[in-house]
């Protein structure tokens, strides 16, 4: 096969232009790679007059996605457009209709359509990649996928949210508020133009229902993700944290347990120690756990132009190469639909609370506890603020289930003010 | 292609053990995954008759490897005897003049021979894939070849022997010579049989070779890699570089320079924050740059049954699912010769030395530095011990042959005791 591989790029936002300049920077080297030339027929985009930097006028211009996906000299469809219904879903359609084979960046299409597109895709002999949907430059599709082929995974751990991320060891080495973070971010231009996809952890929640689809052979269910924002995490809770030998970090978890698969997107503590721990500013992580290979860490950027459209290209350059793998590791028909297990795996948590000063109030808490079957590992009690004094618990193994039973009977107790923070720690 | 995919498999030590566990475990999942059947059709080893703990009563049995690679029955020959010449090589020769595929796990194989054998592998149209033999479950021959095939990759740098990297954090962690964690490794089993192989770098540098060819586009050449063991590292080192913020690694680092492809395997001190800085005992890491991807760092498990096991079936899975990508990642008859560049890239070094008590002594190597152009970032001089003192000096950057200069100068010195030590200080 030595025809040129010929692609249409619908959207030239950051993405669509990284590819375009690897594509004319590196076309010699992609094509001794691939046998083949790697080529673009056609680009697509909002505004045509728009000056993004690079030479557009080698390739056919189309105003319509659909009309580009269409197009008989377009082999291969890219997606970089963004959105998980319109323009993108629909050129997304059309390109598999017309015999196109797709390459996406969109972690939302495919959390949210991409069980139906795999279907359809596979049904016509088409392939659909999506390396660049999770954790931006990391090949982590591609070592789930394929490196790992051979393993029962057993757990997806990782930071998928690099702006998440940047704020929470922001906060710490600033000692800042999350508020003044959050501005900062903002204005540097970190966050998404919708900042609670990054903060409400929806946009990596997107990433690890991706990941959970192949870890476990599962249809793609965002819905069933536990979804919690890092907004409420406080400098105090990070401080606390620290002291105790942990870092907070906004953390997806897929596990398949005895009753169903275990999706969580959500602040936990983690060693300080680990390579999770250890992470720094809007680097991604992602730790792919097999029965055979035992723990697998990946490391790298998240986000950006470079890292984003190398991610597209190494799906670009393996359908050149000729090598068409399911969409997420296995026939998309064969996927079931796995049942939702929220909190079925027990793990401590922290917890933090203010006492009122009222004799006998951290015996309450304590009795609320061990009336739901906690038990305490550690606990601290601080100088008092004025009518309330800060309690911290470190509790061992419990359910979910339990502690949110125990928050309730601290509520009856009388003693607690305001709403305890409660953060599971996750074992890593 | 619904045809089950036949393995056969020479060598059963670990690795052979841990394939035939994983295919006889994971039957049902290995075929969804690859949409037809894994099966293992004979096996070939020394000892018949030697008890493995595992049922391979089903499959065919020779004695004789060549034999077992001509079989009509193998799809794949699966290479894990290990060895550079001798049974490895000439039954990976018969297994490609019989139209065979050919996964391996052999570094040393694949480090001296694997430009020829690919070459006859492609000729044929057939494949060679070795993930199994860099770093052991960490699939980064795959990541390298196929995820970052966008990029002109700028640097590859590893942590790549799990012995000598347990070596020199216990020797940290628990103040030992050298001599002695030597001593209780290769009692706890984890040097190979010749200990130089892994200590003096050698089994590293196999694997940087390997890396080297696929990043650079190059024959692979073992023979052009600088190899320094970690013989000469003391506690006294180890202990002075913590202090300073470094951590002791044996380091392989490839790339291209204006000179040509510098391939090195040697001690170097790495900031003890970097995430190789971080990383303890037993476990492998390696580090790719790429222009448009950055900086992706792979990390997990070296060596062992399942991890290794793990990566041969990576590459069987890419073969049952029709994935034919060139050994090095691009047809191998394409690959250049590089011309080897001896520490091209400059850097700078950590020494330490003795110095006789004489007035004057530590003038005299300040000078020595200073005329081969050598500025110094930091030094420091210890109590005396008897007539000698020791001396550290952290140089500002310099090239290997400024240095060499200088270390030849210090012997004309007068006032130098013994052999200095100087290690690298890598930027990672």
């Amino acid at each position: 096969m030595t025809e040129p591989l010929r692609l249409g790029i619908a959207g030239l936002g950051t993405v669509g232009i990284g590819i375009v300049r690897i594509v004319q920077k590196h076309g010699a080297l992609l094509e001794t790679r691939a046998g083949r030339p790697i080529v673009i027929s056609a680009v697509s985009a909002r505004s045509r007059s728009k000056n993004r930097g690079v030479d557009l006028s080698g390739y056919a211009w189309e105003d319509d996605p659909v009309t580009l996906a269409q197009r008989p000299d377009v082999d291969v469809f890219i997606e970089v457009m963004g959105g998980h219904d319109g323009p993108a879903k629909h050129a997304t359609e059309a390109a598999i209709k017309a015999g196109k084979d797709v390459v996406t960046a969109n972690k939302a299409l495919m959390a949210i359509h991409g069980q139906a597109l795999a279907e359809m895709a596979e049904e016509a002999g088409l392939v659909i990649r999506f390396e660049a949907a999770v954790a931006g430059g990391i090949p982590v599709v591609k070592a789930l996928t394929e490196g790992l082929a051979g393993n029962a995974i057993t757990r997806v751990i990782g930071v998928m949210n690099g702006s998440c991320n940047y704020i929470l060891t922001r906060m710490e080495d600033a000692g800042l508020s999350y508020d003044a973070v959050f501005d900062e971010a903002n204005q540097l231009g970190y966050l998404e133009a919708d900042p609670e996809l990054d903060v409400g952890g929806i946009d990596a929640g997107h990433k690890l229902a991706l990941l959970s689809a192949i870890a476990f052979a599962t249809q793609v269910d965002f819905d069933a993700v536990e979804l919690e924002g890092i907004g409420s995490i406080t400098i105090e809770d990070i401080h606390q944290a620290a002291d105790m030998g942990y870092k907070i970090k906004l953390l997806g978890v897929a596990q398949m347990t005895g009753r169903g698969l275990e999706q969580r997107m959500s602040p936990c503590l983690v060693p300080d120690t680990s390579p999770l721990g250890q992470l720094q500013g809007g680097t991604n992580m992602v730790v792919l756990e097999g029965d055979s290979v035992g723990q697998i860490v990946l490391r790298g950027p998240g986000a950006g132009e470079g890292p984003t459209a190398s991610a597209v290209m190494g799906d670009v350059m393996d359908i050149a190469r000729g090598a068409r793998i399911s969409t997420f590791g296995q026939p998309a028909r064969t996927l079931r639909k796995a049942r939702a297990a929220r909190a079925a795996v027990a793990a401590p948590y922290y917890l933090r609370m203010l006492l009122l000063d009222k004799p006998g109030a951290l015996a309450k808490v304590a009795h609320a506890l061990g009336e739901a079957g906690i038990s305490i590992d550690r606990m601290r009690q601080y100088d008092h603020h004025d009518i309330t004094a800060p309690v911290l618990i470190v509790t061992h193994k419990t359910t979910r289930t339990a502690l949110d039973a125990a928050l309730a009977d601290f509520k009856a107790t009388g003693v607690v003010s305001g709403t305890p923070v409660a953060i599971r720690i996750e074992a890593v």
